[in-house]
């Protein structure tokens, strides 16, 4: 049985404070709860609409359409990479929960070894950040830290810093490593000043546009293309 | 002024039904109705908060946050080109705005010739669509045809059809031609029986992901890297 204080505690996951304060999130419908179930994450609990009741799971919901499962999960502590090494992401600020979802089904497709964020990227528990990652955040997930000072032991280890930029080498010339950091920048601000002092090598996708008009890419896209240029060579 | 009616008229663009009947559709903030008015579209009417008053244009907006600004502008009537030439998207059954949007700024920004989507493809006028495409569809608009017609009419002109499957010749390998046919399928369902016959070569992303868990790419995503790979050849 679900009491009031239970129903109070899962509502309040909906809110970024209470996930930090009490480490759990909340994960919703029949294909994600699986994934969770299966991943190895610590799942504490899983409601099910046929035995709280339709009225109950509309309450537990933040979905319009309340599912017929959701889970309570806890927040694995993850660990960051003892040293810099295989072909990683560093994400400056991206604020967008529908990017970082995509993003990291980007990371998982191309197998990038690690996702780096800012500590004012979305957070990964944002409910709408693990609906677009598609189930994603239960095998890949940010390790969230200072990110000039990890372009700096990427650099220190011998490793290419890699910055995409409006105005950059043509990606599809560049000599691109099988390892190194690539930073993808903010959605509309792109690498902040502290990151970009810290670049290496600034790369860019070419404008294939007729006339003067064409709008920047979308930054999953962009990181899409730039990922698979280095996992092509 | 606005009378009662208009308001009425407006509020109805928000179906489709009524976009199609009136051949309208809403733009909503500055960047986008600056925007319509810069394109050479035929912009009907302007409407801005300081001259109706808030409470008119929180009963105008279709968004929670009502913008400054709305205008209303005619559908043009787009032509087909006359005859299968360039490097062309053709989008099977894409149902999410988002997607679509999405999908025709990348069109814009790989400079692709012409994007043609099957009458079951989300309408370019959805709100959603617009909002997505960041401007995108006062420039580039997908012409709704049928497909496998349409497959046919580029294979007699001797240019390939290439269609993304999950097993498929891997892209990075292929001779991609300048020119031809790129499909691109339903997002969950991928690309449809009586479009995937009319297909001369399958092409396929190559996974690198650790483990047999990855996802599938995304298909605004997917879109993104075929053509990066087509332009880049």
């Amino acid at each position: 049985m679900l009491s009031a204080n239970d129903i109070k505690t899962i509502r309040s996951l909906r809110e970024k404070k209470y996930r930090d304060s009490f480490g759990l999130f909340v994960v919703e419908g029949e294909k994600m709860v699986a994934e969770a179930l299966a991943s190895g994450l610590d799942v504490e609990r899983v409601i099910r609409r046929e035995e709280v009741g339709e009225k109950t799971m509309e309450r537990l919901s933040g979905l319009s359409t309340p599912p017929p499962v959701l889970a309570v999960v806890r927040q694995p502590s993850d660990m960051a990479p003892e040293r810099p090494s295989g072909l990683c992401l560093a994400l400056d600020s991206i604020r967008d929960p529908g990017n970082l979802g995509t993003i990291l089904r980007i990371a998982d497709w191309f197998g990038v070894d690690t996702v780096y964020a800012s500590p004012d990227t979305v957070e990964v528990y944002n409910p709408k950040v693990i609906q677009a990652s598609m189930g994603t955040v239960f095998r890949k997930r940010p390790v969230y830290c200072d990110l000039p000072s990890l372009c700096e032991s990427f650099a220190s280890a011998g490793l290419g810093v890699f910055g995409t930029f409006l105005k950059g080498d043509p990606i599809y010339s560049c000599d691109l490593p099988s390892e190194g950091l690539i930073v993808m920048g903010n959605e509309s601000e792109g690498v902040s000043d502290a990151v970009a002092a810290k670049i290496t090598r600034r790369i860019t996708i070419p404008c294939f546009a007729k006339g003067a008009h064409a709008e920047s890419l979308n930054v999953a896209v962009a990181t899409a293309v730039t990922v698979s240029e280095f996992r092509r060579k």
